[in-house]
């Protein structure tokens, strides 16, 4: 069915440069060496993920690298299974080992109270880490691109995330071994690698579905804005690439203040005025919001870290700033401590 | 023709609670005190200005601030003169001095071969300027509301603005003396402001026109991301909020970096490698960029910032990167030049 490239040197220069491109972003984002790694690369059939996995191989080729494929069959559409069997296809004629897995998407979601595309994540980011422990994976690459950074941008402008995450989904995860090798690169690109090396792919037809707000996006709003300067992507990726610095900047102050918090151990955090006050509120907001997310679940509102920073620096010792999933903050003379408050159990009475 | 409340007391509690808003937020972000302040307000006699206008005069009238009104007719409009007339009235019904000027926008345009929105907003400006220094002036007003931020937050994620930047235009700008009190309110308010207090404003029909940029994000974009979440302009106030305290550290350190700097007189810069070395790339970039924008006009492009910074991080002495405007900076050992090159004038042979 298919007849596919062996070697990069069989590409054309304009082919050639794009694997050579995602390897070396591969590299910076997160020092991954596809000519000597275990890969794992998750691939749906669509366009995104069928380049990804050919890219992966072809530059797996040049010396030792291995590739391995998870795939995950939602059970959501009637072509599902179809995608499953082009997607088997691909990996025998690319000698690539495959894992697959059918879920009910649909009844996780309702058993569990939760949206499909979350169900959907879940469970495929489940299976993709059991598929990295059995092929003892180095990195597990997705094939998130250009336009779905985009996408994810406005998305989070939707939903009023602040910098540096507003800057969309990260381009690689060391704590996940993850790894989006493509995420600056458009579409049409892949589209054109596809076609140029005579590879068929699957289209996904719930992507087109307006029913979810990312396809809205996808669909709708990113079109206007690139319709408005057709440069839009490169804004973006400038966008992203400023934000990886400044997230390692503020990572990094904010690391050296927790250094200087105390009971660390113990899920409360004490952090002391004199740490505090030598930090800049850029600063000691990130602190907040870091300790207060680490303490667990519970969306850390924005007003009630200004009514924290307000008490810390107008000194109102003894005051108590609250936050959802039990966690408080409490003022006082030497510092600030986080703890989350142990609610009663209503039926048995205990702690 | 009008009928206007004389004092914050004379208002139902939501729009006198309104009017102690905007004072809070004028004092907050440029310790603005309209109550004792020269204020000269920026008045086209639509919804924002006119509320804008009133609410100044009301709070001013609390104890012995001023208020002043400048109007322009930018001559494009035929019902240009209506509203010359319409803010004539209304100044006259409050008691405020008002000045007022006609331009022909459209012959300025074509004669500096611009657009007809810049030329608009040099004349504009210019007009303001005039005022400030006739009315001793201590803050222009401008009407500026919570709506025009999301429109600009957009409009400058469509250009790629980076950060703080992204985050629109400024609550204040001390250099100009320019304070925009309604930056945080609703067009909504503003427009129950003055239907509860009964006054009448002029519609811009060339803010409906499809033919700019501008109206596009307004009429079509930003809507479809209010459709999404209704609360976007919340997110958009917290947004700014957090891109203010950025903008103020970074802004701080990028300071303490210049100071290290030499020759800072003749318009040249010498920033020695010991103070670069200690700094974080996310400094660097906002240290290079600052520089570059002060050694005259010439857009810095982020591709030609991540040159220079591999060249520093690099050590390529004796490297040139070159910037729009003849701009250039020199990397040799010890340090990093910014300087102007000056081009030999063809015709006279003079450099």
């Amino acid at each position: 069915m298919f007849s596919l490239p062996k070697s990069i040197q069989e590409l054309n220069s304009r082919q050639a440069r794009l694997c050579l491109e995602i390897e070396k972003f591969g590299k910076s984002r997160a020092g991954a060496d596809f000519s000597s790694g275990n890969m794992l690369v998750g691939v749906s059939g669509g366009i995104d993920s069928t380049a990804l996995l050919i890219i992966s191989t072809l530059l797996a080729g040049k010396s030792g690298g291995r590739v391995f494929c998870a795939h995950v069959n939602h059970g959501l559409r009637e072509s599902a299974a179809g995608d499953a069997e082009f997607v088997a296809e691909l990996c025998a004629e690319l000698g690539v080992r495959m894992e697959s897995v059918r879920y009910d998407v649909r009844d996780y979601a309702r058993s569990h109270s939760i949206g499909l595309e979350e169900a959907g994540r879940i469970l495929r980011y489940g299976f993709y880490q059991e598929c990295m422990d059995r092929f003892n994976a180095d990195y597990l690459l997705l094939a998130h691109h250009l336009g779905d950074l985009c996408e994810d941008v406005v998305m989070r402008l939707i939903r009023g995330t602040g910098w540096p995450a507003l800057s969309g989904m990260d381009a690689a995860d060391p704590g996940r071994k993850l790894l989006r090798p493509l995420l600056f690169t458009s579409k049409d690109r892949l589209r054109s690698f596809l076609e140029s090396v005579g590879c068929p792919w699957r289209e996904d037809e719930s992507n087109l579905s307006m029913q979810y707000t990312r396809n809205r996006v996808r669909h709708q709003i990113v079109p206007l804005l690139i319709e408005e300067n057709p440069g839009f992507g490169n804004g973006i990726r400038r966008l992203k690439t400023q934000a990886e610095l400044d997230d390692d900047f503020w990572t990094g102050e904010v690391n050296r203040i927790l250094s200087c918090a105390e009971g660390l151990d113990s899920g409360e955090f004490f952090v002391p005025c004199s740490v505090l006050n030598k930090s800049h509120p850029a600063l000691r907001f990130r602190v907040y919001k870091t300790i207060l997310e680490s303490l667990g679940n519970g969306h850390v509102l924005s007003d009630s870290l200004e009514r924290l920073d307000s008490a810390f620096s107008g000194r109102k010792s003894g005051s108590t700033v609250q936050f959802p999933g039990s966690k408080v903050v409490i003022v006082n003379k030497n510092g600030l401590l986080f703890k989350v408050i142990k609610t009663i159990d209503r039926e048995s009475g205990k702690v």
